[in-house]
């Protein structure tokens, strides 16, 4: 099976994309083409020996072959003309914008290519994390209370102290702050409103526990990682959460009772099925007085969670082949011909 | 200005979009480019002269120019390689499935190409019924009761009679039918989950009134349509819906005190600002005991609800020099360089 990693991206998470295609070069034992989509948002074909970092951060990247997207795959031009990358599978991994807003998924059904990611309503409901709220209750999972802050709105809003600011949009703890106070709360409204026009805002809670959990759906079967309890400061900043993307750490299941653990599974099921269908997904929990909430729902996490698994690999390949784009709708042009039939002036 | 009018798509309402897309050429007085998006989804330019139904019913548009959309816009083949067409403002005219549902609005932000249309999170909140639901509660809207049935479960579900059964993620009526009794009812369902995986049911109210009122956002200030009554039998089907686009019929405005009418107004900016920015939509509401309730929104209606304006050419122009992509992000490479730094081995 030929993989593509498809990674990089117009995102605040850009970098974070390439250190996570680079872990999983070394993860991944399969035939695998390497797609950097640059600031720009063109797409280029990385040769397996030139996935290192420094191709990226010295723009070495832009002496490689440039592909363009269109009906059915990526293409590269050559002296025929142009021929088709063969790929069996897209690796969505481009985190934050593009790829987890819905937009590398729309792509992806645009032009009828396989991928394994989040579809594009999975990726809106999960990436805005009011929407997330939403679809949570929507779908009977509880998740901490919370506020909103609009820009240019709520001027007179004060909340309850200590909180946490996190903007709507962003992942990897990025603009997130806890404040303490009032003055704490001014700051931290100017850096959350740097990446966006919305902020959540919830309380914080100190002691909290918090569980990663990861999967996917392979026809109408389950497959569940280790529970994981991240280690932590007051929260993951950014280099913490992602330097350990290739989990050199040993994995320890999490500390649970085997009643908290089937119900953060059955909290997964009921957020997973069927809008995440395609996507291999970790979903980071609280527990909060033997209560399950969810924090938030990463439908491409950090090298796709990989650490967290077994067989990685072999959950990977079943996943891609049971991937299913839209249904193609058949266009018979009946409604024309009656117009036709009628008028004959259309 | 150079308007592009995109349309056709691979939609249940490709010759919808057609229709739409041939009544905006007689309705807009500006420089004209139109694209045709066809089944498959590739992109034909079509000669002005030939924007009438037989080219499309007859397939004769493939004889066309096929065009390849990336970076910055819509390209052709020519002998001295491709050039790029002239387009100032793509109007997004894909009705339904593509046009609606957040991959045409992805597409074109993608590629960083300025379009009037519905946003990607827009998109998808106004395209699934369901989804629109939530959001209007959140924005503080009314919408009917609904109950959700889905394909392969709920299976003793039984409602009250008379209802309501729609596909959640189809305009135009498709795929709509007003039940009397479990007989009726089981083959509604039937006829709804050909379309779809989600079916929304509501009370179906034999003499509620409906209100269909249009608008936009341009700078701070709302623009507003004529309040339209639609006119209908028990509820319009496929054929009256579409054939009356061009507005042959005199507008009335509805007989409805300034009040109500304020009330429309009101919910339809709560509705609007700021998720459809960039976008002119038409929603319909119905009132009920002198209560606005959303029935659904139109991202893209039916040849932009152009009948419902007065001054249709000056609004869209207006529009047009107003819309706004999402701002660029700069990816600096400062974490890829501290890893180097620190490990030089990634």
């Amino acid at each position: 099976m030929n993989f593509a990693i498809l990674f990089g991206g117009n995102s605040y998470e850009h970098e974070i994309s390439i250190v996570s295609a680079v872990v999983l070069k070394k993860i991944l034992k399969t035939n695998l083409v390497f797609i950097f989509c640059d600031e720009e948002r063109k797409f280029y074909l990385i040769p397996s020996e030139e996935m290192n970092s420094k191709t990226f951060s010295t723009q070495a990247y832009k002496k490689q072959k440039e592909l363009i997207l269109k009906h059915k795959g990526f293409y590269v031009k050559n002296f025929i003309g142009e021929s088709k990358i063969d790929i069996d599978c897209v690796i969505n991994l481009i985190h934050g914008r593009d790829g987890e807003d819905g937009k590398i998924a729309s792509l992806m059904e645009f032009f009828d290519i396989n991928f394994i990611g989040p579809r594009l309503e999975a990726s809106v409901l999960s990436f805005n994390k009011e929407f997330t709220k939403l679809y949570a209750k929507n779908v009977g999972i509880k998740t901490l209370d919370y506020s909103m802050l609009r820009k240019n709105c709520n001027d007179n809003f004060i909340p309850n102290f200590p909180c946490i600011l996190k903007p709507s949009r962003l992942g990897s703890s990025i603009g997130i702050s806890i404040v303490k106070n009032e003055k704490e709360f001014e700051y931290a409204k100017d850096v959350a409103f740097e990446f966006d026009t919305d902020i959540v805002i919830e309380e914080f809670k100190s002691g909290i526990k918090e569980y990663n959990l990861a999967g996917c759906m392979i026809g109408d079967e389950f497959i569940f990682s280790t529970i994981e309890e991240p280690k932590k400061k007051e929260f993951l900043d950014f280099d913490q959460k992602y330097l350990s993307f290739s989990g050199n750490n040993e994995l320890i299941e999490a500390d649970l009772n085997d009643t908290l653990k089937t119900k953060l599974k059955d909290n997964f099921k009921k957020i997973y099925n069927p809008l995440f269908k395609g996507a291999l997904i970790r979903c980071d929990f609280f527990i909060l007085n033997d209560e399950v909430y969810l924090n938030e729902i990463n439908p491409n996490p950090g090298s796709l969670a990989n650490y967290l698994f077994k067989d990685f690999n072999t959950i990977l390949k079943k996943l891609a082949k049971n991937v299913k784009n839209e249904n193609k709708i058949k266009i018979n042009y009946n409604f024309l011909h009656s117009i036709n039939g009628q008028k004959g002036k259309l």
